[in-house]
């Protein structure tokens, strides 16, 4: 067979990015502030690998209903079906269930890595990202929701994030629960059928789809959503869950119980739970982290009880939390995490209680870089040895050698192009300065610095850089054996 | 429905490993001694995803003659087909192929991140591993292929291995290539039909499979596998090339021509390889870089130039390297690289000259710490403040944040067992110290320092742990206001 070559396209599977340079060395500044926090609160790392069984991973992917749904799955050469991660919390629990007869209990870690979502990619949504995760495996105490809100105070703050400037809501799935029991909603009885469990179920999801709507409809609106159902603006009708008025009524009380201290907070949902067992144990939780906190030095103004934040509240089985900038300039939620008892159940039958959270260090960065706006200049380039005479290359690569072996990032031009083309490729690298050496200065056994204006050189008068670069001063002849201390001299 | 619940195993895919606590801060320290000095000689980051399009990725996964071999491969939910990456020099050749118009070439960028392999799992073989890469795209000079080799030996050393404890092998695929077709070996004409063309494909890659068996098999041995093929001890039989005996010769004389300095092996090499043009060209190649590694003080007792190195030939276009320590404990190469001018070509037809190595992060770090043996100490634990009395949940807390805002590892005991117990789990934690204070310490304002013998204070001489639990002056009362400098105090 002959004919046309048939050349693969270069681009990327949608939902997928590269970062180069800058970027990626800003990500690894936010990570290393980051771990020193979680180790300094007694958390050590853990790395899993990327590929798990897909059973093992289970169907515990957030707003998801069925197993797989959402994950790059596939069949091993075994034919058995792995998938990649979509969190860090599912191969923990794994790790957990595989090794607990070996782990010291309670079990601490940390993980830092890639997940990745077979979902619709959007604009700042993609499907792999980076996590940065803590959790406490084999504690009921509160102290751990507690210190989860310690670790993420510490966190945002070393991250330059000052008290004040972010907020960690946190609410209670007990409360919630113990609610909708006494008000009758989406209960099923301890012989109920598996239709009537799944039907339970489903109500529940609808309330909970219902709730989070408030900041979008309003209470009129998750009225009517919990109740005959609602039209929008657009004459779009939303099926209602179907609820009597008083069940809508607690509800409502319940997520707008927010506003205030968290003490305040607390006294209101006391009357509004009553006497239900589930809810009062809710508000105990509450009651003890809040204490905690208190004592922590994390007040109302740091971490918040919101009876709004219900996100997630499908996912946990205890305490909430998440945090967000004050400012309103994060996208959603930067961290977010709570205490999820029943994970590790799923492979061993046995309750492991377990609470943690994650910091979603691509979305906290893209925060902080639109937060910035005047974005801190970008890594500076190599200092330049530009080749004006190919048969002394090796004389060329000594400069280079000495500049290295005196701790000066250094680079040989590579390419066959002329000075002028040369010092423009520095340029575009940000070399902080040119290195030239032709004929003339061989033989008087010199060499050209030429300061490039990058780094701490260029100040904010200089605004023209064709005139920078021809200004008379900006290049200076030194001996040959000077030429490391010149540069040294001229990058401090 | 109802019935035992089926619970899946926690186990995680075969060929994929966990890795925790110190294991992976010794990883993340290699990483952190490499990185600086890939900047140091004018490298800068790119992050590609672990995600490409299969075509993009393309066949050249080394020794596998099929796209997608050994690759994990699955369809996105658009039906295009994906894989997980199999190295990182795939994706830099679709990154530099996308954006070319964009990037200043000669681009050199490094890239450490996970590979995955779906191969059959062996000892210190696995699935998942992590590569640390540099190349340079766009330039043709033979100083970067000095420079890899310069890279290597900076980074081998910047990690402890010191000069002579390493070696860099080098080659140069050309020469090999030009020798071949001077014997008459694996040529198709300019007129071929694919079919000759794959016959004389096939034959090059018998050829270098024979010759790289040179150690295991001796000269004798591969002068049979390139004739009429071998029995081994066991009977088995292992087919020939079926090569006549002058072309046996002649290979054979290459491949023995290495031992002895660069200059020495050159010399041979010239007389071996004759008048042949790609041959010629690839000496050439070799003296120009043999030049360039002595103005760097590379000797030859760090660069050496070995006719036995054919691995990885198929993949390369030039000069090719492969590092290992020389007693012989790392298994197999620690770090590999070469030129490989045509990996762009394939999605834009125009060559673009590349050059680059690999260091096998997780291969290094099991050949290092065989190397030690006797393994440092492992990360030390958290100061462990125990509990005494449960409703002083919130004094003790307060201690752990009083240390931990000193800068000290610090976790209050999260489980509910007796302080017998919590001393067992802090040792078991590799504590340094742990707090105790029960209602007598609280009336008298004091707390219970007990030094449990991690970190400096252990001794060669104190090898009974029980004993030193036990000893009287393992604990020490303070005041409570004297509780953090005590405890820093200790630590250091």
């Amino acid at each position: 067979m002959s004919g046309k070559v048939k050349r693969p396209k270069a681009r990327l599977p949608r939902g997928f990015v590269d970062t180069a340079g800058g970027d990626v060395l800003e990500r690894e500044a936010m990570i290393a502030s980051i771990l020193p926090v979680y180790q300094r609160f007694g958390f050590r790392p853990l790395e899993t690998p990327v590929i798990e069984h897909l059973d093992a991973l289970g169907k515990f992917l957030p707003d998801k209903d069925r197993p797989g749904e959402g994950v790059f799955a596939f069949r091993d050469d075994d034919e058995q079906w792995v998938a990649m991660r979509y969190d860090l919390t599912a191969p923990l629990a794994r790790y957990v269930a595989q090794n607990r007869n070996e782990l010291t209990m309670p079990f601490r870690r940390y993980q830092v890595g890639p997940v990745f979502r077979q979902e619709k990619p959007g604009p700042g949504r993609f499907r792999q990202f980076m996590q940065c995760d803590f959790d406490t495996v084999g504690a009921k105490s509160m102290v751990v929701d507690a210190e989860v809100c310690a670790v993420l105070a510490t966190t945002l703050e070393a991250l330059g994030i000052d008290r004040g400037e972010y907020i960690i809501r946190m609410n209670d799935r007990k409360v919630l629960n113990g609610l909708l029991s006494s008000a009758g909603v989406a209960v099923a009885a301890d012989d109920a059928s598996d239709d009537e469990r799944a039907a339970a179920d489903a109500q529940r999801a609808h309330v909970l789809r219902s709730v989070d709507k408030l900041d979008r409809v309003g209470v009129d609106g998750v009225r009517l959503l919990l109740g005959p159902g609602r039209e929008d603006e657009s004459g779009d009708f939303t099926a209602g869950v179907g609820l009597a008025d008083g069940q809508i009524d607690q509800i409502v009380a319940f997520v707008t119980a927010g506003g205030g201290s968290r003490s305040e907070v607390l006294a209101r949902l006391r009357d509004v739970v009553g006497d239900e067992a589930e809810g009062r144990e809710g508000i105990e939780e509450l009651e003890t982290i809040d204490g905690l906190l208190t004592a922590m030095d994390l007040d109302s103004d740091c971490v918040a009880l919101d009876t709004t934040v219900v996100r997630g509240l499908d996912y946990y089985t205890g305490p909430v939390f998440e945090a967000e900038l004050t400012d309103g300039t994060s996208y959603g939620s930067i961290a977010a995490g709570g205490r999820y008892d029943d994970l590790v159940r799923r492979f061993t039958g046995q309750d492991v209680p377990a609470c943690g959270a994650s910091i979603g260090v691509d979305r906290l960065l893209a925060t902080l870089r639109a937060r910035a706006e005047a974005a801190e200049a970008p890594l500076d380039g190599p200092v330049m040895v530009t080749v004006m005479d190919a048969d002394r290359l090796v004389d060329y690569q000594t400069m280079v050698t000495e500049l290295r072996q005196a701790g000066v990032s250094a680079e040989l031009y590579l390419g066959r192009k002329n000075l002028g083309q040369q010092l423009k490729y520095a340029d575009r690298r940000r070399s902080p300065a040119a290195i030239i050496a032709g004929s003339d200065e061989f033989d008087a056994g010199t060499v050209v610095i030429k300061n490039l204006g990058y780094g701490k050189e260029v100040s904010a008068d200089i605004s023209d850089r064709e005139e920078w670069l021809n200004a008379p001063d900006v290049q200076q002849t030194v001996g040959r054996g000077d030429l490391v201390a010149q540069v040294k001299s001229l990058l401090d």
